[in-house]
């Protein structure tokens, strides 16, 4: 039952312990990983399989984490349709020259995965042959791509996302449908190759005021979220700061909702409509993982309290494992999850 | 009246239209600003208190504001009792030895603002011999002073601010009272000056979830209002990020409270406690001035909806004036508020 008690819990369905994994477990916070990527291109170590199915098993050989998130970034589908994004290290991804127009926009064709990005697909084969958890496979929504499309790279303030869609609905909603259609194709690929679960990391829409994202973003992730819900496997849609959107998001779609640390889970989940209507995943603050373990247990069981140990919630992070978080903590934490949420076996 | 529009507002009395001003209305998106200031750093300009009196100004001859704001910046106080914060361009205050030990806190000693920033005193009585509407001075409210102290610059996750006010308490809250002290005096230097209103920013303190900001910040903010309540001159609480933390903003003090652009203008006055209880400030997306007229219209005009015309509402970006905004968007922007709100002279 260990090996699904994270699809359970995305179906809503009993589970033996409260399911644990965490945003970003592979990477930077790990020593290992540091040693194996050296400061070789990020990108560069996702076009190679063996080492991207290293790097997702490394915190597994750590902690009994109940998922697996392969490792690749959101802007791998628009590298490969041709565009040149970079990732730059200690800011993101960057495009030289940002897509703003018609011209650029005209640049993102449909993707083909097996041949454009044939490495997405090899590391989640090989995957799934070493697991006994499920994998996770991901996409970023198409608000959060164009947004780096747009600005070019990270942004504070997403002005100049926001002017395009208030100035130019038509190409905007262009701009959406293209990476709609990239991301269900780079979606459907992964779960053709075995990944078992989805999340769809729409990080940065938390900026858009719900009005805004009723209009300019809602209708194109219901388009997402029908199709990608045609695959299968459940599917989680993620954001931060996105206090005022949850239940729009909802209602545009995914079996778990992302809920980040400024929301307590018990007034997120309420939010989406209760755990009769959807499973929710969060939301200790990434940054209490710094702190001493009294701290961050502390922090831990107010989760768990406002989960209130109804079906339906995954643990995890309300955001992505800061670089300088100790291993040690992690493994506490998942240990402390699975313990303090211990069904008896009657279920 | 129109002298006296703004502070009417702040106090909820009847108005005969709705005051407006905007956030950083003094600065980088006016031509003659960048003229005047060139490259040289930011702090120097505040330092010469005519230099402070003509930015200050220049807003003013543009266009028909309600507000004055004295031109100055967060940390000046900080400046001020010695520490060496410095302002980057494009990057914001940075502090090359941040302040993370009780050594580090033992260095913010009290402000003499007669003594340790005669300038600041010294803009401000010139200024109110020139104005014929209201002069907002302003201060950081100590957790978003506190984070660039800790972060040592601009931080998107404040994690190491957050680490702290978890892992040391009693470090947390030494910093935090000395923080209050200086703003405190700050403030009540620029009101025995002639500032007529206070606004009290505390920017990044969105970045908290609600239960860390009852714990870890609102005790300090309370006695921080108290005593500039004994000013005597309405005070405006501002925020971004807060959808979460309103009503313990508004809990812990201010006549106005500022609302972000991500929170819709008639909610966010409701979790204040609604007109009766609190005026409110805001709330048009800044990024939304970058479009074309008709969107600004069209946002804008939704804001005066959600406002009502009830009293208490004092019209502003729910953010500071982006760089590359137009000035005539703003001027028509001004001229749109005034028109549209205009009350039967019976009030």
């Amino acid at each position: 039952m260990a090996s699904d008690r994270f699809l359970r819990a995305l179906r809503r369905e009993p589970v033996d312990r409260t399911p644990v994994w965490f945003m970003r477990q592979a990477g930077r916070y790990l020593p290992e990983y540091r040693d194996l990527r050296g400061d070789r291109d990020i990108l560069e170590s996702i076009r190679r399989p063996e080492e991207a199915v290293e790097i997702t098993l490394q915190p597994l050989r750590r902690m009994p984490v109940d998922a697996a998130i392969v490792f690749s970034d959101i802007v791998v589908p628009l590298v490969a349709v041709g565009l040149p994004v970079r990732i730059v290290q200690g800011r993101g991804p960057v495009l030289d020259q940002p897509i703003r127009d018609a011209a650029g926009v005209g640049r993102l064709r449909p993707l083909d995965p097996e041949a454009d990005e044939p490495y997405v697909v090899d590391a989640i084969r090989l995957l799934v042959k070493e697991l006994d958890v499920p994998l996770i496979g991901f996409a970023g929504a198409p608000f959060t791509l164009a947004s780096y499309l747009i600005e070019g790279g990270p942004s504070r303030d997403h002005a100049r996302t926001k002017a395009l869609l208030w100035s130019e609905p038509a190409l905007w909603n262009d701009l959406l449908e293209r990476l709609v259609t990239i991301v269900v194709a780079h979606v459907g690929a992964q779960v053709q190759a075995g990944a078992s679960a989805i999340q769809i990391f729409d990080s940065w829409v938390g900026a858009l005021a719900p009005a805004t994202y009723g209009s300019a973003v809602a209708p194109h992730m219901r388009r997402l979220f029908a199709a990608v819900g045609d695959l299968g496997v459940p599917v989680i849609h993620f954001g931060v700061g996105t206090g005022e959107l949850l239940g729009a998001m909802a209602a545009a779609g995914g079996d778990a909702i992302g809920i980040d640390a400024r929301v307590p889970l018990d007034a997120g989940w309420e939010r989406i409509g209760g755990p009769s209507q959807r499973a929710v995943q969060g939301n200790l603050d990434p940054s209490a993982l710094r702190a001493p373990w009294e701290v961050v247990e502390r922090e831990a069981l107010d989760v768990l309290a406002r989960a209130g140990g109804r079906d339906g919630h995954v643990f995890n992070l309300g955001h992505g494992v800061l670089p300088d978080t100790p291993v040690a903590t992690l493994q506490r934490l998942v240990d402390l999850v699975h313990e303090r949420t211990e069904r008896s076996a009657a279920s």
